[in-house]
């Protein structure tokens, strides 16, 4: 059987993968990714991971074909290179991914954003299994997105597409970490709701060490109907619905997928937020689209990383 | 020489042409819709408009290959049909523009929502002439909007994509005439940009007639130096900054091509949006990308629905 290596380079641990080209994975392993250090160092710890899974293939008589990395990012997809630099990984900028990795081992590789391979994964084997058109969000400390149209990822003129955590739903708003006011971001990662939680118990006199709070803990007490809260998420999902809706009219996809740390609150919360969805929309699209949880879960980075080589390698061969 | 035949059917006209496969018009014509009239009379009209252009195609010795519509509302592409209802054209709703037509002439025929063909004419022959990933935006008494992702329009899973008008740019903001609110329209439609400036009038117990106002006075009044016209305009352009970022930001285009009645008001204007969309979009996006104004004028229109019929055409022969 011929196989695909599958890389996620993320801010504390490269996650790496044996899979088929039907992104099953063989063997997963990881380590760190010493996102902190030198751009050589990471590579470094690239090849010990290629290295082992290529003896990992040898033992089983497989062949590997290509190998797939997602990183943070913006990367050309043409020359595996990042554009600029990202936050997580100070000394990443730049980074020749595709090149370093082909130099060294003699196998085609393709690499792409991080938040693009795991919309693959769930378009092709999870939440978005049969749909073409595809709306990605990932809510955590920040806002991830991924888009397919008509089966293809949609990376757009200069690599960046679906930077969906920076459309504007409030003009003059809020500032957002990247410098604007009013974007998404700034309104509904984990640490948004935490802050706006935060200040709403301060309005009354309450308060929890900032540093205990979390959206799990904001999700708990919800359940046990604190209205401060409640409070909190009806409105992180008004905010996410009046985004959701912006962006589903512009690209006007099948579903809308909703992964990432907050989103492990449940279905309550992503009905809570389609019923905002539908607000927003513009009819002809809100009658058919369906909004639902991520199925990839941890796996995502790896498995789409796994398909995006198998799917350029056939394509190319 | 083989020839296409355009139709461009709006609120008040139906423009009609017969021109070749580069899109050029051979003999344009026009001829009242008749918006209101039912269904039967506004095919009618087709028909004639049809019965007229073959008649100069036969007096040119020249075959008719296919037909192109553009109509307001969304097309189902695959059946040529409209999908719900459209304002201006209140009994239009439905119609099935492809059938009818290729059942009474057995000339292959296609129809398309009318911001899509204007924005395939700009993209063909107009500003967006050797660019494949573009933004098209109409501003009038409503915003259209058009997009191309790798030189194919872009028509979403319910023929819906690029309602950019329905964007929310300014959370629980104004109410939008799609019954939503905080719509990127609410705010920088032309109707609009005068009730804002009527406004400000009032409130420093100035007034004209709201009648008399319009666009081209409010830009008059800006280029005499007049502070609340300027004003006005500046606002919009920030409106219309953070509208076309929060698009830009999901799209990543290479240019966004600015055209309808407020355009006309000139590359200043275009310059100010450009300098707003600056302090919106993702830095990636728009270290790049290009904002310009439209160039096909008021034969959008027909030229985009000669293409539609010349490209289909094509690819179906």
């Amino acid at each position: 059987m011929d196989l695909f290596i599958g890389m996620d380079l993320g801010g504390t641990n490269l996650k790496y993968a044996l899979g088929n080209e039907n992104g099953e994975i063989i063997i997963k392993k990881s380590r760190p990714s010493q996102a902190n250090q030198s751009q050589k160092t990471i590579f470094e710890n690239m090849f010990i991971a290629v290295e082992e899974l290529k003896a990992e293939a040898e033992k089983r008589k497989n062949k590997i074909l290509s190998i797939g990395v997602g990183s943070p990012g913006s990367i050309d997809f043409e020359t595996g290179q990042l554009k600029g630099s990202t936050p997580n990984l100070p000394n990443w900028a730049k980074a020749p991914i595709k090149k370093t990795l082909e130099e060294k081992f003699n196998i085609s590789t393709w690499a792409d954003n991080d938040a693009n391979i795991m919309a693959l994964a769930e378009a092709r084997l999870g939440a978005g299994k049969g749909y073409k058109n595809i709306l990605c969000l990932t809510l955590g400390t920040g806002i991830g997105g991924g888009i397919l149209i008509d089966n293809q990822v949609l990376r757009g003129e200069h690599y960046s597409a679906a930077e969906v955590g920076h459309i504007i739903i409030a003009y003059n708003g809020i500032r957002c970490n990247c410098g604007n006011k009013g974007c998404l971001e700034a309104y509904t990662t984990a640490p948004a709701m935490v802050k706006r939680y935060q200040k709403k118990l301060k309005r009354l006199g309450l308060a929890y060490n900032i540093n205990e709070l979390n959206t799990e803990f904001i999700f708990q007490k919800a359940s046990r109907n604190e209205g401060l809260a409640i409070e909190t998420i009806a409105e992180t999902c008004e905010y996410l619905g009046a985004g959701i809706a912006s962006i589903s009219n512009i690209i006007d996809p099948e579903v809308v997928i909703i992964g990432g740390g907050v989103s492990e609150a449940g279905d309550p919360f992503i009905k809570q937020i389609e019923n905002e969805v539908r607000q927003y929309s513009v009819k002809a699209i809100m009658q058919n689209l369906k909004i639902v949880r991520a199925q990839m879960g941890n796996d995502a980075g790896i498995v789409g990383a796994i398909l995006l080589a198998a799917e350029n390698y056939s394509d190319d061969n």
